[in-house]
């Protein structure tokens, strides 16, 4: 195991994240050292569980913990709260109580609803984050944002409840199909467009730099955002870039343009809709580095059933819309405008 | 209308609880006084919605607020995820966004549910309460305490979620039946048992107190309450008197036993409990005053049978339970103890 790395994030509570390449069966002394023994209830999927659940619940219970596992099917489609309502279900039948806690073993989808559910579970118990995917390492598994899918929308109920622990080997990322991998670099790449131009300067080419220092400046940028704005008022709307157009890409699809895709896709598209705003024209500039990624840049939707979308999407505040537009490789800027402004510069663009 | 009563919590939010007799039809102008325009989606059942739905969406209306309303069945059985869920998808369809607000007209069940869908919709949204049985108006819709059933048992979910406002028309509680406003005198009893020895006092016969009077006081008192423990860490946990049997008594009976009843019932054990625990023998007082106010005062159900739901409560943190318990009228004190000496003394008592 390396020297692991340490960032605390300071919000509503405080708590560290931790990455340790190779640190995984460590993982139940880390718990320890800032917890006092109690049951964890495990949330996991039917593709992580096997390969990383077992090293994880015999850390745990070495380190003194009781564990309960719930492992439900990968993927976007099991997000739902009729999933969340069962996993709850295994908890009371363990007679988990307050002073318990939940841990998320998996990605983006196992971290939202395990988080959702501490969040609600008799009114909200801690949760421990342990990412293994790059997107929930780089991204939501650290702020405390929560939520699962309901009929009419993704992500429409949740709640901001914060990890009590997040803790990431850096190693169980590698275990992942190429396209998930792919997958989390978009969200890598928008940290650097949105606030860090050495950064976007240091990934603009795959394969060319350390992962462990880049995942580990990703996540003090979302450290240092979430530190300002844990509630999403204001400034925390800069990690949406590419999120507004994306989400719409995401659900016209069926879902099946997964994420990333969508939200490399969704940058580019507010890169041109910024040009067509009056900001400095980047477009060449973030599809450049968004297909050395390999990733598709088209979007196959036209501007008016982006726009429908978007319409019902969360993001929107009563008529207005908050885009994130860049304005430089490394600095991107909030633009609140009507609905109808956003559908106009969508046209612009030749959607 | 009379001269308004304005209570004032400072909780993580700052509201004011106002009581105005007479008032509903001006309810549009105070929440007007407070917030600016938007969409209100009014929860409300189908008993309260035909007597009062018409003069609470015409005030909101004339005070330039747009209405949705959601109208559920009447009842505890109503207190489910999916009625949530499907409280939720009416907001999405009416576009509902995060500067909007939910309102909860109507009793404990659906101030419960509008506050916690409120809680989860969007990752939370403001909420008014407008509570028209004398327990919504004395205890649920005041501190923030949001929760829904599941089949794994009551309020197993939820979320701390204050209200924006709290708008109470005491003349809404007379249109009762006699058993629901008698299911209030327990909560309002129960204010007076643990905290308060003149409204113990002055509440101790039925018929003879201006209810308005009272209503304030048991506000008064669970603001204050609320401000000191938020998050049910320590002295909030003393307004549960009556509740842990209380809620086994409900359970067993399959809730054919109201939660007022039960909770008096509840409060009768409790004061048995403490004798047997060594505390000064209350039992007599406290079942003489449950007692003039209608309530059955026996509880049909074993020790073993109390206790084995008692185990799956929630309010049992780790191995050991926190009582409850009567040192004299007017004061409570917080006991925990483990599990198995709940038992003892049950058994002691004689049940």
């Amino acid at each position: 195991m390396e020297t692991p790395t340490r960032i605390t994030v300071n919000a509503s509570g405080k708590y560290d994240i931790l990455l340790r390449k190779g640190g995984l069966s460590h993982i139940g002394d880390a718990v320890a050292e800032r917890f006092k023994p109690c049951k964890i209830a495990i949330l996991s999927d039917d593709k992580v569980f096997p390969l990383y659940g077992k090293v994880v619940t015999e850390s745990l219970e070495r380190a003194g913990f009781s564990t309960v596992s719930h492992v439900i099917e990968n993927g976007e489609q099991s997000k739902t709260l009729d999933n969340v309502t069962a996993f709850i279900g295994t908890m009371v039948q363990a007679q988990v109580t307050r002073t318990d806690m939940v841990l998320a073993l998996g990605g983006g989808v196992v971290g939202d609803m395990a988080g959702f559910a501490a969040a609600i579970y008799l009114r909200g118990i801690p949760y421990i984050q342990v990412p293994t995917t790059l997107m929930a390492a780089v991204d939501s598994s650290v702020g405390g944002k929560t939520a699962v899918d309901i009929s009419s929308g993704k992500n429409l109920i949740g709640a901001f409840h914060q990890p009590a622990l997040v803790y990431l080997d850096t190693d169980t990322l590698s275990s992942l199909d190429h396209d998930v991998m792919r997958d989390g670099f978009a969200e890598v790449l928008k940290y650097g467009f949105i606030l860090d131009k050495e950064l976007a300067q240091v990934t603009a080419r795959p394969g060319t730099f350390d992962l462990e220092q880049v995942i580990a400046r990703c996540i003090s940028i979302k450290r240092d955002v979430v530190e300002q704005d844990e509630f999403d008022k204001g400034m925390r709307g800069l990690l949406n870039l590419g999120h507004t157009f994306g989400h719409a890409i995401e659900k016209l699809s069926g879902f099946t343009i997964t994420h990333g895709s969508a939200v490399a896709r969704g940058m580019v598209i507010a890169a041109k809709v910024g040009a067509e705003y009056g900001l400095p024209n980047l477009t060449a500039q973030i599809t450049e580095i968004i297909k050395a990624y390999g990733f598709d840049t088209d979007c196959p939707y036209s501007a008016d059933e982006l726009y429908d979308v978007i319409l019902s999407d969360k993001k929107r505040s009563g008529a207005d819309i908050t885009l994130v537009l860049p304005e430089s490789i490394g600095h991107c800027v909030l633009r609140k405008m009507p609905a109808t402004q956003v559908l106009e510069l969508m046209i612009k663009t030749g959607l």
